[in-house]
């Protein structure tokens, strides 16, 4: 038996192309950031950073409905913002990206979440009095939902005798905390809730939603827990058909998602309060990799997770050091405290920063 | 700027490996088996499918729950056997498969179906009498559930004034006849529903189920509409921890999937009604391909579909030519005529097999 050749396949020719334009403009720099969280371009968004990013908008498949969003946007914004107060408002992704690897999608590479972080942090940032913006993975978790089985509709409700829907007794305070919990955030307009499913629809929106924000300063935050591809196959260079299997094994060659958070931190929303996620399954990598997010790309806080213990325990890593936060019980939410925490932190960045 | 080296990755050890141990016992050859549908295992399952399927199959990680599943299995298949008729079954599987890309899963490769083909099918199916083995992707779409919105609990219901729950008007009928249906085909004895997520579980629980089926003889049906993913990690060549970003392109060696269609028709189900299905977008290489299954796996019949007109048309491929079959109009589906043609072919498939 001889072993077929392998079947070469995508080659971001992208990445070898001569023209290193500069996307990034240094005198666009905004003046309104406080010294103590001002971001100096060149640490943080470097040519390379900035090339790569251009190529990747640029490659991007055109985002549908992307009027439709920034007119939601633009009116959940203004409503927040013209309350008394101002309204603080928290950005929450959640939920992994896709990578597409074919034009006409059948095949993609997918980074596993049930976005529990982003939907129950949701409920807590509502619970403090925060709006919030839900930039969701179509299909995962939806906030007020988290004690529901995976299927509720065929889980939850039965027929009765004459043929009418019924909440079985078992699950009835869930569904109702449920629909109630949603309508009255949805309805009362604190939270605006936005599906994606691929890399390209997740970095367009996120770059809408922060457009939007600036108007607020450093009342806005981003709460980025979303577990984002850190690879993709550009657009142009794609398969266009499905991918034939042939008769060898697939050689593919993936190019890096550019390192969005510093032009997040830079450009797109240079003014609020940025916390982002790092979650590793080896332990000694993460706490390495996150006080490296949280300098490289100078966010106000970084979450470190470790996959098998995520949910009882995380690491809140600031410039003041590393805070172990657990859930008080069982029964309870890590969410809960970290959200505490981190509203407390954001109310000393808006004093420092309006000082 | 340069660019750097490429991240290699991944490279499937198990096919270097001198190990060519034959898997296949030509002489376990089954004889119930009528001529016209007889198969010449060297045709089908040669030496390298053997030696592949007997690496995925020692290289795959524990099926979880093997002994539960194979329980539900027996009893249902127990139940249905021993009715008087006795009642044709179907294996109906659905939803794609994920390929893991590290053993702690982070990251996967996914095949894009949404399981309305597989969930509608089985209503169909049920229709005609038939009981069903629903072997579905979990998280994709249930059978009687397709006229409900993504996220029925949220969109269907709401809560009154005095804080019961009730559905809305207009989704009424579409979520009394889903509980319903679904209720009465499940306590019925007439649907078991197990679920997978990856191409290891699905392969694995495939399996099973052709085991615990064999007893059926010609009344046993396989409807292989899930979305197998052509390539595969195999377990032991898998990074244990997440793949690291560094800082360069990915490069990714996958192997092939074995083709466990041969396996299926030769070794786990013999004397079963085959049906397998062909997605391609692009239509001149769909009806070859179809062609190739057809021949290449001796299926009973194939369903060729394009990806952009699958719910208006599909094409049923079987050695007597090939017939189109559409859906009747906006209102229908084309499972409707499709399982009816089905159920025909296999009629006679049983009646010349007893004869």
């Amino acid at each position: 038996m001889t072993r077929p050749a392998p079947t070469s396949f995508i080659f971001p020719q992208i990445l070898n192309s001569p023209d290193f334009l500069r996307y990034l403009n240094p005198k666009s720099q905004p003046s309104s950031i406080s010294s103590m969280d001002a971001v100096n371009s060149l640490d943080v968004v470097d040519e390379t950073t900035s090339f790569q990013v251009k190529s990747f908008f640029e490659s991007a498949p055109l985002l549908k409905d992307a009027d439709s969003i920034s007119g939601k946007l633009t009116q959940f914004i203004h409503q927040n913002f013209s309350l008394p107060g101002p309204r603080r408002v928290v950005c929450v992704t959640s939920g992994g990206t896709t990578v597409p690897l074919e034009q006409r999608c059948v095949r993609y590479i997918d980074n596993f979440s049930s976005g529990h972080r982003g939907a129950t942090s949701t409920e807590y940032f509502l619970k403090s009095g925060y709006s919030v913006i839900f930039l969701y993975r179509r299909g995962t978790c939806q906030p007020y939902c988290r004690s529901l089985p995976d299927d509720p509709l065929l889980e939850c409700f039965k027929l009765t005798s004459d043929s009418s829907i019924q909440v079985h007794e078992s699950h009835a305070e869930a569904v109702k905390s449920a629909i109630s919990g949603h309508h009255d955030a949805v309805s009362g307009g604190y939270l605006l809730k936005l599906p994606f499913t691929t890399i390209f629809e997740y970095l367009q929106i996120l770059r809408l939603i922060a457009t939007s924000m600036k108007i607020l300063g450093p009342n806005a935050m981003f709460y980025l827990a979303a577990a984002v591809s850190d690879f993709y196959v550009p657009w142009e260079s794609m398969a266009v058909h499905k991918i034939q299997s042939a008769s060898g094994p697939l050689d593919m060659r993936l190019a890096q998602v550019p390192k969005m958070l510093a032009v997040l931190r830079k450009e797109w929303a240079p003014t609020a309060f940025c916390v982002s996620f790092k979650l590793e399954t080896d332990k000694d990598i993460l706490l390495e990799k996150a006080d490296n997010a949280l300098k490289k790309y100078q966010m106000h806080a970084v979450v470190a997770n470790e996959l098998s213990t995520r949910k009882e325990v995380v690491i809140l890593v600031t410039k003041c050091g590393k805070v172990s936060v657990y859930r008080e019980n069982d029964q309870s939410v890590v969410e809960s405290p970290l959200i505490k925490l981190l509203v407390e932190k954001h109310s000393t960045y808006i004093r420092d920063t309006n000082a």
